[in-house]
Protein backbone atom coordinates (compact mmCIF):
# COMPACT_ATOMS: atom_id res chain seq x y z
CA UNK A 1 0.00 0.00 0.00
CA UNK A 2 1.64 3.28 -0.80
CA UNK A 3 -0.01 6.24 1.83
CA UNK A 4 1.09 10.04 1.25
CA UNK A 5 0.53 13.38 3.30
CA UNK A 6 -1.02 16.22 2.15
CA UNK A 7 -1.09 19.51 4.46
CA UNK A 8 -3.78 22.78 3.51
CA UNK A 9 -3.65 26.34 4.64
CA UNK A 10 -6.49 28.90 4.11
CA UNK A 11 -7.43 32.39 4.90
CA UNK A 12 -10.34 34.51 4.08
CA UNK A 13 -11.75 37.62 5.75
CA UNK A 14 -14.60 38.23 7.79
CA UNK A 15 -17.08 41.07 6.66
CA UNK A 16 -20.07 42.45 7.38
CA UNK A 17 -23.06 41.23 4.83
CA UNK A 18 -21.83 37.99 4.34
CA UNK A 19 -22.69 34.21 5.42
CA UNK A 20 -20.58 32.33 7.51
CA UNK A 21 -20.08 29.17 6.28
CA UNK A 22 -18.00 26.76 8.09
CA UNK A 23 -17.00 22.84 7.33
CA UNK A 24 -20.10 23.02 5.10
CA UNK A 25 -22.61 24.30 6.94
CA UNK A 26 -24.11 28.20 8.08
CA UNK A 27 -22.91 29.22 11.56
CA UNK A 28 -25.32 32.32 12.78
CA UNK A 29 -22.66 35.35 13.17
CA UNK A 30 -22.82 39.20 12.50
CA UNK A 31 -19.98 38.52 9.85
CA UNK A 32 -19.19 36.32 7.27
CA UNK A 33 -16.33 35.41 5.32
CA UNK A 34 -15.41 37.17 1.63
CA UNK A 35 -14.59 35.40 -1.22
CA UNK A 36 -15.64 33.78 -4.89
CA UNK A 37 -17.28 30.95 -4.01
CA UNK A 38 -19.12 31.01 -0.21
CA UNK A 39 -15.23 31.38 1.23
CA UNK A 40 -15.59 28.18 3.66
CA UNK A 41 -12.15 28.43 4.51
CA UNK A 42 -11.96 24.59 5.97
CA UNK A 43 -13.17 22.89 3.31
CA UNK A 44 -10.90 24.89 1.42
CA UNK A 45 -7.95 23.54 3.61
CA UNK A 46 -9.10 20.27 3.34
CA UNK A 47 -9.30 20.29 -0.87
CA UNK A 48 -5.69 21.63 -0.88
CA UNK A 49 -4.59 18.99 1.40
CA UNK A 50 -5.91 16.32 -0.26
CA UNK A 51 -4.46 17.50 -4.01
CA UNK A 52 -1.37 18.43 -2.59
CA UNK A 53 -1.02 14.69 -1.14
CA UNK A 54 -1.91 13.72 -4.57
CA UNK A 55 0.26 15.58 -6.10
CA UNK A 56 -2.79 17.34 -8.05
CA UNK A 57 -1.66 21.27 -7.83
CA UNK A 58 -4.07 23.35 -5.23
CA UNK A 59 -8.08 24.45 -5.34
CA UNK A 60 -6.99 27.70 -6.94
CA UNK A 61 -5.41 25.38 -9.97
CA UNK A 62 -8.43 23.66 -10.16
CA UNK A 63 -11.33 25.79 -9.79
CA UNK A 64 -10.21 29.38 -10.13
CA UNK A 65 -11.58 31.61 -8.38
CA UNK A 66 -12.15 34.62 -11.36
CA UNK A 67 -14.31 31.75 -13.53
CA UNK A 68 -17.54 33.13 -13.35
CA UNK A 69 -19.09 29.09 -13.00
CA UNK A 70 -17.80 29.29 -9.31
CA UNK A 71 -18.93 32.15 -8.20
CA UNK A 72 -20.38 32.03 -4.63
CA UNK A 73 -20.57 28.19 -5.34
CA UNK A 74 -21.16 26.14 -2.50
CA UNK A 75 -17.45 24.86 -1.69
CA UNK A 76 -18.95 21.26 -0.80
CA UNK A 77 -19.51 20.98 -4.74
CA UNK A 78 -15.51 21.69 -4.90
CA UNK A 79 -14.72 19.55 -1.82
CA UNK A 80 -16.86 16.48 -3.78
CA UNK A 81 -15.03 17.64 -7.29
CA UNK A 82 -11.84 17.06 -5.52
CA UNK A 83 -12.59 13.50 -4.04
CA UNK A 84 -13.19 12.59 -7.30
CA UNK A 85 -10.20 13.91 -8.74
CA UNK A 86 -8.15 12.00 -6.31
CA UNK A 87 -10.09 8.96 -6.43
CA UNK A 88 -9.24 9.05 -10.30
CA UNK A 89 -6.20 8.49 -9.73
CA UNK A 90 -7.00 6.10 -7.29
CA UNK A 91 -6.42 7.29 -3.81
CA UNK A 92 -8.55 6.85 -1.57
CA UNK A 93 -9.12 8.76 2.23
CA UNK A 94 -6.85 7.39 5.18
CA UNK A 95 -8.21 10.15 7.46
CA UNK A 96 -8.35 13.74 7.83
CA UNK A 97 -7.28 16.43 10.34
CA UNK A 98 -8.35 20.34 10.80
CA UNK A 99 -8.02 23.28 12.94
CA UNK A 100 -10.01 26.47 12.42
CA UNK A 101 -8.64 29.11 14.28
CA UNK A 102 -11.28 31.71 14.84
CA UNK A 103 -11.68 34.49 18.10
CA UNK A 104 -15.67 34.15 17.19
CA UNK A 105 -17.95 32.11 17.19
CA UNK A 106 -17.72 29.41 19.35
CA UNK A 107 -17.27 26.21 16.52
CA UNK A 108 -17.15 23.88 19.49
CA UNK A 109 -20.72 22.98 19.52
CA UNK A 110 -21.10 22.94 15.84
CA UNK A 111 -18.20 20.59 14.86
CA UNK A 112 -20.46 17.34 15.05
CA UNK A 113 -22.71 18.85 11.91
CA UNK A 114 -19.25 19.79 10.74
CA UNK A 115 -18.16 16.40 10.32
CA UNK A 116 -21.79 14.72 8.89
CA UNK A 117 -21.85 17.08 6.38
CA UNK A 118 -18.53 16.90 4.96
CA UNK A 119 -18.00 12.69 5.84
CA UNK A 120 -21.81 12.30 3.69
CA UNK A 121 -19.91 15.02 0.50
CA UNK A 122 -16.71 12.65 0.15
CA UNK A 123 -18.47 9.69 0.92
CA UNK A 124 -16.09 8.61 3.95
CA UNK A 125 -16.38 7.48 7.53
CA UNK A 126 -17.26 10.05 9.87
CA UNK A 127 -14.20 8.36 12.09
CA UNK A 128 -11.89 9.52 9.42
CA UNK A 129 -12.70 13.50 9.78
CA UNK A 130 -11.22 15.05 12.82
CA UNK A 131 -12.09 18.98 13.34
CA UNK A 132 -10.77 21.10 16.08
CA UNK A 133 -10.79 24.70 17.01
CA UNK A 134 -8.99 27.45 18.62
CA UNK A 135 -8.51 30.76 19.17
CA UNK A 136 -5.08 32.43 19.01
CA UNK A 137 -5.43 34.33 22.07
CA UNK A 138 -6.59 37.74 20.42
CA UNK A 139 -3.34 37.60 18.69
CA UNK A 140 -2.92 38.41 14.90
CA UNK A 141 -5.57 38.78 12.58
CA UNK A 142 -7.66 35.98 13.48
CA UNK A 143 -7.53 37.15 17.11
CA UNK A 144 -8.52 40.31 16.06
CA UNK A 145 -11.41 39.15 14.34
CA UNK A 146 -10.00 40.08 10.71
CA UNK A 147 -10.25 36.49 9.50
CA UNK A 148 -10.66 33.08 9.75
CA UNK A 149 -7.78 30.83 9.04
CA UNK A 150 -7.91 27.05 8.37
CA UNK A 151 -4.98 24.11 8.76
CA UNK A 152 -5.67 20.62 7.50
CA UNK A 153 -3.50 17.48 7.44
CA UNK A 154 -4.26 14.16 5.50
CA UNK A 155 -3.14 11.07 4.52
CA UNK A 156 -4.00 9.15 1.38
CA UNK A 157 -3.96 5.37 0.67
CA UNK A 158 -2.95 3.68 -2.82
CA UNK A 159 -3.41 -0.21 -2.94
CA UNK B 1 -1.55 -1.80 10.42
CA UNK B 2 -3.47 1.28 10.49
CA UNK B 3 -1.66 4.45 10.37
CA UNK B 4 -3.23 8.07 11.15
CA UNK B 5 -1.98 11.81 10.96
CA UNK B 6 -2.68 14.32 13.12
CA UNK B 7 -1.85 18.26 13.58
CA UNK B 8 -2.06 21.07 16.26
CA UNK B 9 -1.36 24.15 16.05
CA UNK B 10 -1.90 26.33 19.88
CA UNK B 11 -0.99 30.55 20.63
CA UNK B 12 -0.44 32.05 23.90
CA UNK B 13 0.21 35.48 24.94
CA UNK B 14 3.32 36.25 26.85
CA UNK B 15 2.91 39.00 29.66
CA UNK B 16 5.27 40.01 32.44
CA UNK B 17 4.75 37.97 36.05
CA UNK B 18 3.81 34.58 34.54
CA UNK B 19 6.58 31.69 34.58
CA UNK B 20 7.13 30.40 30.98
CA UNK B 21 7.20 26.42 30.97
CA UNK B 22 7.46 24.86 27.44
CA UNK B 23 7.81 21.59 26.35
CA UNK B 24 7.43 20.89 30.05
CA UNK B 25 10.07 22.33 31.33
CA UNK B 26 10.39 25.96 32.55
CA UNK B 27 12.83 28.36 31.15
CA UNK B 28 14.34 31.83 32.15
CA UNK B 29 12.66 34.53 30.91
CA UNK B 30 11.46 37.97 31.97
CA UNK B 31 7.99 37.08 30.52
CA UNK B 32 5.84 33.92 30.90
CA UNK B 33 2.91 32.64 28.31
CA UNK B 34 -0.52 33.44 29.55
CA UNK B 35 -3.38 31.09 29.95
CA UNK B 36 -5.74 29.19 32.63
CA UNK B 37 -3.47 26.59 32.79
CA UNK B 38 0.57 26.86 32.81
CA UNK B 39 0.08 27.18 29.25
CA UNK B 40 2.59 25.13 27.63
CA UNK B 41 2.04 26.29 24.16
CA UNK B 42 4.18 23.43 22.69
CA UNK B 43 2.66 20.82 25.16
CA UNK B 44 -0.66 22.13 24.21
CA UNK B 45 -0.13 21.85 20.32
CA UNK B 46 1.26 18.26 20.51
CA UNK B 47 -2.04 16.92 22.51
CA UNK B 48 -4.08 18.41 20.19
CA UNK B 49 -2.26 16.64 17.70
CA UNK B 50 -2.82 13.31 19.00
CA UNK B 51 -6.33 13.99 20.15
CA UNK B 52 -7.02 14.99 15.90
CA UNK B 53 -5.08 11.76 14.74
CA UNK B 54 -7.27 9.39 16.59
CA UNK B 55 -10.82 11.60 16.12
CA UNK B 56 -11.13 12.40 19.75
CA UNK B 57 -12.27 15.92 19.62
CA UNK B 58 -9.48 18.32 20.93
CA UNK B 59 -7.73 20.08 24.40
CA UNK B 60 -10.73 22.79 25.31
CA UNK B 61 -13.15 19.82 24.96
CA UNK B 62 -11.51 17.49 27.17
CA UNK B 63 -9.89 20.24 29.67
CA UNK B 64 -11.76 23.11 29.38
CA UNK B 65 -10.72 26.07 30.46
CA UNK B 66 -13.42 27.34 32.82
CA UNK B 67 -13.01 24.25 34.66
CA UNK B 68 -11.50 24.58 38.35
CA UNK B 69 -9.57 21.77 38.41
CA UNK B 70 -7.26 22.91 35.19
CA UNK B 71 -6.22 25.93 37.06
CA UNK B 72 -2.50 26.71 36.39
CA UNK B 73 -2.07 22.88 36.18
CA UNK B 74 1.01 21.53 34.95
CA UNK B 75 0.56 20.91 31.05
CA UNK B 76 2.41 17.39 31.20
CA UNK B 77 -0.56 16.48 33.24
CA UNK B 78 -2.72 16.79 30.65
CA UNK B 79 -0.23 15.00 27.91
CA UNK B 80 -0.35 12.05 30.08
CA UNK B 81 -3.96 12.13 29.50
CA UNK B 82 -4.20 12.57 26.37
CA UNK B 83 -1.77 9.43 26.12
CA UNK B 84 -4.04 7.53 28.18
CA UNK B 85 -7.21 8.44 26.01
CA UNK B 86 -5.37 7.70 22.61
CA UNK B 87 -4.04 4.30 23.88
CA UNK B 88 -7.56 3.50 25.43
CA UNK B 89 -8.46 3.40 21.76
CA UNK B 90 -5.92 1.11 21.06
CA UNK B 91 -3.70 4.07 19.30
CA UNK B 92 0.44 3.78 20.23
CA UNK B 93 2.70 6.74 19.30
CA UNK B 94 4.31 6.92 15.67
CA UNK B 95 6.55 10.21 15.68
CA UNK B 96 5.80 13.68 16.61
CA UNK B 97 7.28 16.63 14.85
CA UNK B 98 6.86 19.98 16.37
CA UNK B 99 8.15 23.82 15.56
CA UNK B 100 7.79 26.41 18.15
CA UNK B 101 8.15 30.24 16.84
CA UNK B 102 9.10 32.35 19.67
CA UNK B 103 12.05 35.44 19.17
CA UNK B 104 13.04 34.82 21.99
CA UNK B 105 14.02 33.49 24.54
CA UNK B 106 16.25 31.24 22.05
CA UNK B 107 15.31 27.41 22.92
CA UNK B 108 17.81 25.56 20.73
CA UNK B 109 19.98 24.53 23.48
CA UNK B 110 16.75 23.41 25.91
CA UNK B 111 15.53 21.43 23.42
CA UNK B 112 17.36 18.24 25.05
CA UNK B 113 15.89 18.90 28.57
CA UNK B 114 11.90 19.28 26.46
CA UNK B 115 12.51 16.12 24.27
CA UNK B 116 13.60 13.95 27.62
CA UNK B 117 10.19 15.98 29.94
CA UNK B 118 7.87 14.65 27.37
CA UNK B 119 9.42 11.27 27.11
CA UNK B 120 9.05 10.10 30.22
CA UNK B 121 5.70 11.58 30.43
CA UNK B 122 4.55 10.00 27.55
CA UNK B 123 6.37 6.52 27.94
CA UNK B 124 7.71 6.76 24.64
CA UNK B 125 10.88 6.82 23.24
CA UNK B 126 12.73 10.51 22.78
CA UNK B 127 13.67 9.33 19.04
CA UNK B 128 10.03 9.75 18.33
CA UNK B 129 9.89 13.04 19.28
CA UNK B 130 11.18 15.67 17.49
CA UNK B 131 11.53 19.66 18.66
CA UNK B 132 12.40 22.39 16.31
CA UNK B 133 12.60 26.06 17.03
CA UNK B 134 12.11 28.95 15.16
CA UNK B 135 12.00 32.81 14.75
CA UNK B 136 9.54 34.70 12.20
CA UNK B 137 12.27 37.30 11.78
CA UNK B 138 10.49 39.85 13.52
CA UNK B 139 6.83 39.77 11.96
CA UNK B 140 3.56 38.99 12.94
CA UNK B 141 2.69 38.72 16.94
CA UNK B 142 5.45 35.96 17.43
CA UNK B 143 7.90 38.59 15.53
CA UNK B 144 6.95 41.41 18.15
CA UNK B 145 7.14 39.07 21.31
CA UNK B 146 3.48 39.31 22.11
CA UNK B 147 3.21 35.76 22.28
CA UNK B 148 4.78 32.15 21.26
CA UNK B 149 2.80 29.62 18.78
CA UNK B 150 3.61 26.06 18.08
CA UNK B 151 2.23 23.69 15.66
CA UNK B 152 2.67 19.63 16.27
CA UNK B 153 1.91 16.73 13.55
CA UNK B 154 2.42 13.37 14.46
CA UNK B 155 1.76 9.89 13.22
CA UNK B 156 0.01 7.14 15.36
CA UNK B 157 -0.38 3.18 14.85
CA UNK B 158 -2.88 0.62 15.69
CA UNK B 159 -2.16 -2.89 15.18
CA UNK C 1 8.51 -0.61 6.58
CA UNK C 2 8.58 2.35 9.42
CA UNK C 3 7.24 5.67 8.41
CA UNK C 4 7.60 9.01 9.63
CA UNK C 5 5.94 12.30 9.54
CA UNK C 6 7.85 15.70 9.40
CA UNK C 7 6.51 19.04 9.28
CA UNK C 8 8.71 22.69 8.84
CA UNK C 9 7.77 26.15 8.96
CA UNK C 10 9.61 29.25 7.75
CA UNK C 11 9.62 32.98 7.25
CA UNK C 12 11.78 35.67 5.91
CA UNK C 13 11.22 39.55 5.47
CA UNK C 14 10.69 40.73 2.17
CA UNK C 15 13.26 43.69 1.29
CA UNK C 16 14.28 45.77 -1.63
CA UNK C 17 17.92 45.18 -3.08
CA UNK C 18 17.95 41.60 -2.11
CA UNK C 19 17.13 38.84 -5.11
CA UNK C 20 13.71 36.77 -4.69
CA UNK C 21 14.86 33.06 -4.70
CA UNK C 22 11.75 30.63 -4.13
CA UNK C 23 12.01 26.61 -4.58
CA UNK C 24 15.45 27.23 -6.00
CA UNK C 25 14.65 29.41 -8.94
CA UNK C 26 15.00 33.24 -8.97
CA UNK C 27 11.72 34.86 -9.67
CA UNK C 28 11.30 38.38 -11.41
CA UNK C 29 10.07 40.91 -8.41
CA UNK C 30 10.37 44.29 -6.90
CA UNK C 31 11.54 42.78 -3.38
CA UNK C 32 13.82 39.67 -2.31
CA UNK C 33 13.72 37.61 0.75
CA UNK C 34 16.45 38.62 3.08
CA UNK C 35 18.68 36.43 4.99
CA UNK C 36 21.69 35.18 5.98
CA UNK C 37 21.60 32.85 3.42
CA UNK C 38 19.88 33.08 -0.64
CA UNK C 39 16.51 33.03 2.07
CA UNK C 40 14.63 30.51 0.00
CA UNK C 41 11.89 30.50 2.13
CA UNK C 42 10.32 27.34 0.42
CA UNK C 43 13.73 25.12 0.37
CA UNK C 44 14.01 25.97 4.10
CA UNK C 45 10.57 24.90 5.32
CA UNK C 46 11.81 21.40 3.15
CA UNK C 47 14.59 20.67 5.05
CA UNK C 48 12.84 21.38 8.63
CA UNK C 49 10.59 18.85 7.67
CA UNK C 50 13.04 16.26 6.67
CA UNK C 51 15.02 16.88 9.33
CA UNK C 52 12.76 16.85 12.14
CA UNK C 53 10.86 13.79 10.37
CA UNK C 54 14.20 12.17 10.69
CA UNK C 55 14.60 13.40 14.39
CA UNK C 56 17.98 15.03 13.22
CA UNK C 57 17.56 19.09 14.90
CA UNK C 58 16.33 21.64 12.62
CA UNK C 59 18.06 23.89 9.54
CA UNK C 60 19.60 26.04 12.02
CA UNK C 61 21.47 23.47 14.04
CA UNK C 62 23.20 22.02 10.59
CA UNK C 63 23.83 25.28 8.96
CA UNK C 64 24.04 28.15 11.48
CA UNK C 65 23.06 31.47 10.50
CA UNK C 66 26.33 32.93 12.02
CA UNK C 67 28.55 30.85 9.76
CA UNK C 68 30.66 32.43 7.41
CA UNK C 69 30.91 29.48 5.08
CA UNK C 70 26.67 29.72 4.54
CA UNK C 71 26.80 33.74 3.80
CA UNK C 72 24.40 33.84 1.11
CA UNK C 73 24.80 30.56 -0.19
CA UNK C 74 22.52 29.04 -2.29
CA UNK C 75 19.73 26.77 -0.77
CA UNK C 76 19.62 23.93 -2.87
CA UNK C 77 22.95 23.20 -1.39
CA UNK C 78 21.45 23.15 2.12
CA UNK C 79 18.92 20.68 0.87
CA UNK C 80 20.97 18.44 -1.08
CA UNK C 81 23.15 17.97 2.54
CA UNK C 82 19.51 17.86 3.88
CA UNK C 83 19.25 14.61 1.89
CA UNK C 84 22.43 13.34 2.63
CA UNK C 85 21.77 13.92 6.36
CA UNK C 86 18.36 11.45 6.51
CA UNK C 87 19.90 9.33 3.85
CA UNK C 88 22.83 8.58 5.73
CA UNK C 89 20.49 6.93 8.56
CA UNK C 90 18.28 4.74 6.24
CA UNK C 91 15.62 7.20 5.20
CA UNK C 92 14.50 7.82 1.86
CA UNK C 93 11.44 10.28 0.82
CA UNK C 94 7.89 9.28 0.90
CA UNK C 95 6.48 12.80 -0.26
CA UNK C 96 6.11 16.15 0.46
CA UNK C 97 3.73 18.90 -0.07
CA UNK C 98 4.08 22.62 0.81
CA UNK C 99 2.51 25.76 0.95
CA UNK C 100 3.58 29.01 0.16
CA UNK C 101 2.04 32.10 1.70
CA UNK C 102 2.30 35.47 -0.77
CA UNK C 103 0.25 37.80 -1.61
CA UNK C 104 2.58 38.89 -4.79
CA UNK C 105 4.39 37.41 -7.09
CA UNK C 106 1.81 35.20 -9.05
CA UNK C 107 3.44 32.15 -7.96
CA UNK C 108 1.55 29.37 -9.98
CA UNK C 109 3.07 29.56 -13.61
CA UNK C 110 6.39 28.78 -11.52
CA UNK C 111 5.91 25.79 -9.66
CA UNK C 112 6.48 22.97 -12.24
CA UNK C 113 10.05 24.81 -12.48
CA UNK C 114 10.44 24.65 -8.96
CA UNK C 115 9.61 21.02 -8.65
CA UNK C 116 11.62 20.08 -11.34
CA UNK C 117 14.85 22.36 -9.28
CA UNK C 118 13.95 20.20 -6.22
CA UNK C 119 13.45 16.77 -7.74
CA UNK C 120 16.94 17.43 -9.35
CA UNK C 121 18.51 18.25 -6.13
CA UNK C 122 17.17 15.85 -4.25
CA UNK C 123 17.46 12.92 -6.62
CA UNK C 124 13.81 11.93 -5.72
CA UNK C 125 10.81 11.76 -8.74
CA UNK C 126 9.06 14.76 -9.62
CA UNK C 127 5.65 13.35 -8.63
CA UNK C 128 6.67 12.83 -4.87
CA UNK C 129 7.12 16.68 -4.88
CA UNK C 130 3.80 18.73 -4.40
CA UNK C 131 3.54 23.02 -4.08
CA UNK C 132 0.87 25.09 -3.67
CA UNK C 133 0.53 28.65 -3.35
CA UNK C 134 -1.91 31.06 -2.03
CA UNK C 135 -2.43 34.20 -0.33
CA UNK C 136 -3.32 35.52 2.84
CA UNK C 137 -6.24 37.88 1.19
CA UNK C 138 -4.26 40.74 2.43
CA UNK C 139 -4.33 39.69 5.95
CA UNK C 140 -1.20 39.74 8.29
CA UNK C 141 2.51 40.19 7.77
CA UNK C 142 1.98 38.03 4.51
CA UNK C 143 -1.06 40.02 3.11
CA UNK C 144 0.96 43.02 3.85
CA UNK C 145 3.79 41.70 2.09
CA UNK C 146 6.54 42.51 5.06
CA UNK C 147 7.45 38.74 4.26
CA UNK C 148 6.34 35.31 2.40
CA UNK C 149 6.43 32.18 4.74
CA UNK C 150 5.87 28.42 3.78
CA UNK C 151 4.85 25.27 5.28
CA UNK C 152 6.05 22.09 4.53
CA UNK C 153 4.94 18.30 5.55
CA UNK C 154 7.14 14.80 4.30
CA UNK C 155 6.45 11.60 4.80
CA UNK C 156 10.03 9.61 5.44
CA UNK C 157 10.38 5.72 5.34
CA UNK C 158 12.90 3.28 5.94
CA UNK C 159 12.78 0.07 4.76
ZN1 LIG D 1 -10.32 29.77 0.27
ZN1 LIG E 1 -2.96 26.29 24.91
ZN1 LIG F 1 14.87 30.40 6.49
Amino acid sequence: MKIRVGFGFDVHALVSERELWLGGIKLEHEKGLLGHSDADVLLHAVCDALLGAANMRDIGFHFPDNAGEYKNIDSKILLARTMELIRSKGYELGNIDATVCAERPKLNPHIPAMKKAMAAVMNVDEDDISIKATTTEKLGFTGREEGISAYATVLITKE
